[in-house]
């Protein structure tokens, strides 16, 4: 079986075990403001401080090392280097002025279109009109970089590159200039990190050429202009289209085929922030560490102040508890839902009955009239002695735990001398196999029995299957859910902001791709590959985001990026296309609602988005405050916050966020807490407007609110409230939740909130 | 292996087998000026002589059997009926009145977008706007029906059906009155014949309805509307259109899954001519005989007698001598040529070197930068046991007479580990097959040494493959060819008019198809369909002579089916597009002209056939007068000529032709003959006109033609002038070929016609 994206992204794994043993990659950081006046920048000051710390080296002519290669120098998302040194050297490095903290480089990796509709974005109304489809914002995408001929990025129609913007079109290989337009402003690429890291590798794509697709999905996602008559080998047919057609995109490439490093992911988010970049979008996961020692919380902290929103996936680690790693306070954090949208082939037996199943097999396969053939010790379909016996016909496949997985057993059922299978699973609703090599269709045990029935009771039986179906609405469930590989809350690095922040479509997303990657198979040396790839993960419900981010800065460039999550959030919606509440993908059986440590505030409604009515706004030193008041030393806490001067007088961890954690330990004895959060909301409506507030408590505990009514008399004004919860704990992993809305008095606007009572710590 | 159509079309043949031992089918000619007064129809006579033939059966409790039942009864194309009869009611039916002959009903075989441009049909200029597209034409197909869904029948623009019209929309399985419409005015199917002959068949597609695609194919190549975005599996993209895109199609369905029968083809022309067609399509094969018992040769006497012209395929036996069966002097006889295009797959080695292969494999294979292997042993690659050795790779296949051929290598790669392949064949420029299951290119094996070298001799060679390209132009041949399978003449009918008359594009032909059927495979048990099918073969030439023959219709109403058929011949291109002689595909590597036996008079020029400046007419009198020159029984001329009325007393073989034939006969001594030929050409341009004769005579021969300069006063104004060759004979079959062109002084007609010395009857 030809798989085409697991086997490039485990090599960045293998890649990383290869790092020097003697010298290790670090990312410094320091104090900008120790910088003495003598060096005319920073660089100079770093190199300098690199050549005073020359380690020993016997075997040398001068007894040392030549002095170390700055890899990066870090100047705008937040302050430092990163450097290849030996143990002394980095011992040495420690004791030089304005040194905050060093760490480990550290591997990166990617997470991974009809949604606009499922969005209900529209030419008619709302956000797409009212921002002009989010006109001259630059949406600033951290990935594996571009496929620049693809049709989703032409510029038809573009207004002129605005003059703020500072990027570049970096010259490459199989990348020139010319392949820059009025929508790719800014294409660059950084892999100094890959090459430190494995000092004898050769990158094989040294520009910002994809030759993954993932970067050149997620920035077509986000940006993308509309592009007819595409399709993933006739599913998802019709017109691609990003969420926000008429932003710029300016891509990083800093994932490659040699590797991946936190140092390089630096890199291009701080060139971003010195371009000029409004959104940044990084599908990109990392290693589990703390915010002071996670890279890109720290760059996404300098990219907040200068008022870039940052949007980042949750991660796919789900569906456990305490996964999501990636929980930056200051950016938003999104999980990935499914989409109201199925692939399928129509079974049609010889007797007249028709049963829908899933099946994604790429091409138009002919399979019409064929002896329909069942057979109790066949239908294990796991070996190719077996299958050796399978007639020329449709044959029956039976999944079992005994037998064999749905992908061995498609497998050895294309070598065989069958020409279409029925692959009947129990999870058939939620095998949603993409690799689909065989013609055949997936249906469950209860679909199943007539056919079975059929086929043993009728030696003429016979059937025919219809492929490249493409069902849009209810069946066979409701949508959103969320996907099962979403990573949940609450964030290891900080348990009390609720991560992630919202939902977004992430499941079977059609989006541009490298057009020579292999993303599809038929029989077992048969790969193929197309122009648009249906992709799943965070890493596409992400670029949703930035998208609707960018259409949101194109209306209000005067928002923060929290008033824009905020208006995101608390528009979010908690209820599915049933409008009953978003169930989980991974307890859908259970019939288990999802939580907001599963999905934020709900799916991303970016109409609504637009026009919020109240915000929750948070400065810069309210982050500060917030860092202040997690325990960190001086050093951790500089490493963010990237000064010495910083204010820390007001720590606190009552961020003025639109969401509310509470949190209990159960590892100790069951008891009643109390816990009171303070909150200031902006009014942001036309003018003036009451608000009142309706409660939905979370089980086992009471709410409070006061005032229970808001009263502005004007836009921007602002107004305090505070929310009290006493609530019950537990012994066990019990997570209950509720939400509190502020509801506009003769007025359009719902202001929601969710409530989370949770542990805080995952188990073990 | 999946096949397609080979396998279906076989089926009839099975069935003409079945046929009842002690009955036959016969379709019996009478004389309808014998019908006495009594009768109200014909039918009703036919029905009575047949009662009147009761043979014995001295099982049955009258001692007779029942009545043999009509199958069909034809009134129109030519009268008579067909029936089950035994051979004693045969005999008895003889002695009826008004009896002329009978003969067994025979099976028929069907013969198998860009041709709109290569015929340089354009909506700019010429016969396009001119004759409207071919408006409110009415083109009758006689075949497997019609898949009416298929959007080349789309009736979007066109004008309400013409009151003339008398055709209806037969209802039948699957088919509906509401699947007509103003693009598809009639759909009928006749399938008695199949039935009488195979009693105990049922009919699986009762109705109209094609189940091959064949139909459907012809039917869109002669009228089909404008479809944008089409392919055959991303070959050959573009815009499928008709040849006359604004005619309409009238639906007359005589093949069957279940067998083809002479009786119904018969029955199908017939019923068009009494509906009102305008051209006759006719993309069918039938047995070895002569005109007296051809009966769609007769059919189409009677058709050419209410001015319709007639368009038959010439046969798919070339390239020998004589394999025109279907030599009705007429019909217009079509012959296959290539076209400009060729699908292609880029072969692009590590070293650099690029080869551009010949490909067809039906999807977007992914062949990146694998690995290329040659292995001498190996690449014989003829069985499953050698290739068990293959690596996972780009293996070398070498194609050879000991070895296997093209089609069993591809098979045996395909079941292989191998991961795509180079196929080297001396016929790669010939080895045109759409049948391309596995990821590979043919080369020949001057361009293969450089692979070969480079592979032998680097253990890291490696190699890509692109695949679905479609080059338009010269490379790698000129075109058109005489497609290899195109029948040749001489008729075996009477080989003294030319036939075939003229080249249509034949090869490798975009058109609608049965969306149902398999078209493609991949590996051995994967088959693929697709709405649009390449298919070669005269039956895809013949519909573009009736498309174009609609077009002259559409503008010269008044015209006679030969005056169209003169217009086609005398413009008619000798030349290909590198302006030499017309190549023979058999013979392409002898580098062998074509002669007019292989394509008549040439490549059908459409816009030059709506103006061709002086025709060749012949009046219904005029075949008579031939008919009665051809040594048949007055039986025999009056099966043709379907009254015992006719007027012989001008037998004349010297038909008022646009080609001139000199007969000789191999087997005697080498002689010297003489051969006279009148003709008469009619002035159909402006007004007064002076053309000169321009000779270009045949090998071993002197030609004079009398007078050398035709003065026309007027329009319409007729000339008489005469051709005189003197020509050598051999004693071997040698055929010599020349010209002569009437060339309009201070004008810009020319007017030629191909004059032919050859051996009258084949060999053996």
């Amino acid at each position: 079986m030809i798989k085409g994206l697991p086997l490039i992204f485990l090599s960045w794994f293998l890649f990383t075990h290869h790092a020097s043993a003697q010298r290790s990659t670090y990312i410094i950081h320091m104090d900008k403001s120790s910088k003495p006046m003598a060096f005319p920048s920073c660089h100079h000051w770093y190199s300098s401080t690199l050549h005073s710390i020359k380690s020993i080296n016997p075997t040398s002519s001068d007894g040392h090392y030549p002095p170390s290669r700055l890899i990066h120098t870090y100047d705008n998302a937040f302050h430092g280097f990163s450097v290849v040194l030996s143990k002394d050297e980095l011992e040495a490095l420690k004791e030089s002025p304005g040194f905050i903290s060093a760490y480990n480089d550290g591997p990166v990796t990617p997470d991974t279109t009809h949604t606009y509709k499922f969005l209900s974005l529209n030419t008619a109304s709302g956000i797409w009109p009212a921002s002009q489809y989010g006109k001259d914002v630059v949406i600033g995408v951290v990935d594996s970089g571009i496929w620049p001929e693809s049709q989703s990025f032409r510029d038809e129609g573009m207004t002129e590159i605005p003059a703020r913007w500072k990027g570049i079109c970096q010259v490459g290989q199989d990348f020139n200039s010319s392949m820059c337009n009025k929508k790719i402003i800014g294409a660059r690429f950084f892999n100094n990190g890959v090459l430190a890291n494995n000092p004898d590798v050769t990158i094989s794509m040294n520009s910002t050429r994809d030759t993954f697709g993932h970067g050149t999905h997620v920035a077509s996602i986000a940006a993308g202009s509309a592009v007819e008559n595409v399709s993933f080998f006739g599913y998802a047919p019709g017109t691609a289209r990003g969420v926000a057609p008429r932003a710029r995109l300016a891509i990083y490439k800093v994932l490659w085929d040699e590797g991946s490093y936190e140092s390089d992911a630096l890199a291009g988010i701080d060139q971003a922030v010195a371009d000029g970049v409004d959104i940044l979008s990084i599908s990109l996961s990392y290693r589990t560490i703390d915010l002071y020692e996670n890279p890109i919380a720290i760059a996404a902290f300098g990219a907040m102040e200068k008022g870039i929103l940052v949007s980042v996936s949750a991660g796919n680690r789900g569906p456990n508890f305490a996964t999501v790693l990636e929980g930056i306070p200051w950016a938003v954090i999104v999980a990935s839902g499914t989409v109201d949208r199925w692939f399928a082939g129509d079974l049609m037996l010889g007797n007249g009955l028709t049963i829908t199943g899933w099946t994604m097999f790429p091409a138009r396969a002919t399979v019409r009239n064929l002896p329909l053939y069942y057979n109790e010790t066949l239908s294990a379909c796991n070996s190719t002695e077996l299958l050796a016996e399978a007639p020329s016909a449709i044959i029956i496949c039976v999944q079992s735990f005994e037998t064999a997985e749905f992908s061995d057993q498609i497998s050895y059922v294309s070598q065989s001398n069958a020409r279409a299978a029925i692959f009947i699973s129990e999870e058939s609703s939620i095998l949603r196999s993409t690799d689909f090599p065989y013609p055949g269709v997936v249906i469950n045990p209860e679909e199943a029995k007539p056919v079975i029935r059929y086929a043993s009771n009728n030696s003429e039986a016979t059937a025919s299957i219809s492929f490249q179906q493409t069902i849009l609405g209810l069946d066979p469930r409701p949508a959103p859910t969320v996907a099962e590989s979403s990573s949940r809350g609450p964030a290891r690095s900080y348990p009390g902001i609720l991560k992630p922040d919202i939902m977004a479509p992430g499941v079977l997303i059609l989006a541009a791709y490298n057009p020579d990657a292999s993303v599809a198979s038929i029989g077992s040396n048969v790969g193929l590959s197309s122009d648009y790839n249906l992709e799943s993960g965070t890493s596409m419900a992400c670029p949703h985001i930035s998208g609707i981010a960018a259409l949101i800065k194109a209306v209000h460039p005067e928002w923060t990026p929290a008033a824009i999550r905020s208006a995101m959030m608390t528009t979010a919606n908690p209820l599915d296309n049933t409008r009953k509440p978003i169930k989980d993908q991974a307890r859908f059986f259970d019939n288990d609602v999802a939580t907001p440590l599963d999905m934020g505030a709900g799916q991303v409604d970016p109409n609504r988005a637009l026009d919020p009515g109240l915000i929750y706004d948070v400065t810069p030193q309210e982050y500060v405050n917030l860092i202040c008041a997690l325990n960190y030393t001086r050093e951790q806490t500089q490493s963010i916050i990237r000064s010495r001067s910083h204010n820390c007088s007001n720590p606190s961890t009552d961020l003025n966020y639109p969401a509310f954690v509470a949190l209990y330990d159960p590892t100790e004895e069951r008891t009643t807490l109390t816990q009171r959060f303070q909150r200031t909301v902006t009014n942001v409506g036309t003018g003036a407007a009451t608000y009142r507030v309706k409660v939905k408590k979370p089980k086992a505990s009471v709410v409070t609110v006061s005032p229970e009514t808001l009263v502005f008399q004007k836009k921007n004004e602002k107004q305090r409230f505070s929310l009290t919860i006493r609530y019950k704990t537990y012994e066990e992993y019990v997570i209950n939740h509720g939400s509190i809305t502020w509801v506009e008095e003769k007025g359009k606007h719902t202001v929601r909130s969710p409530i989370v009572v949770t542990p805080a710590e995952p188990s073990g």
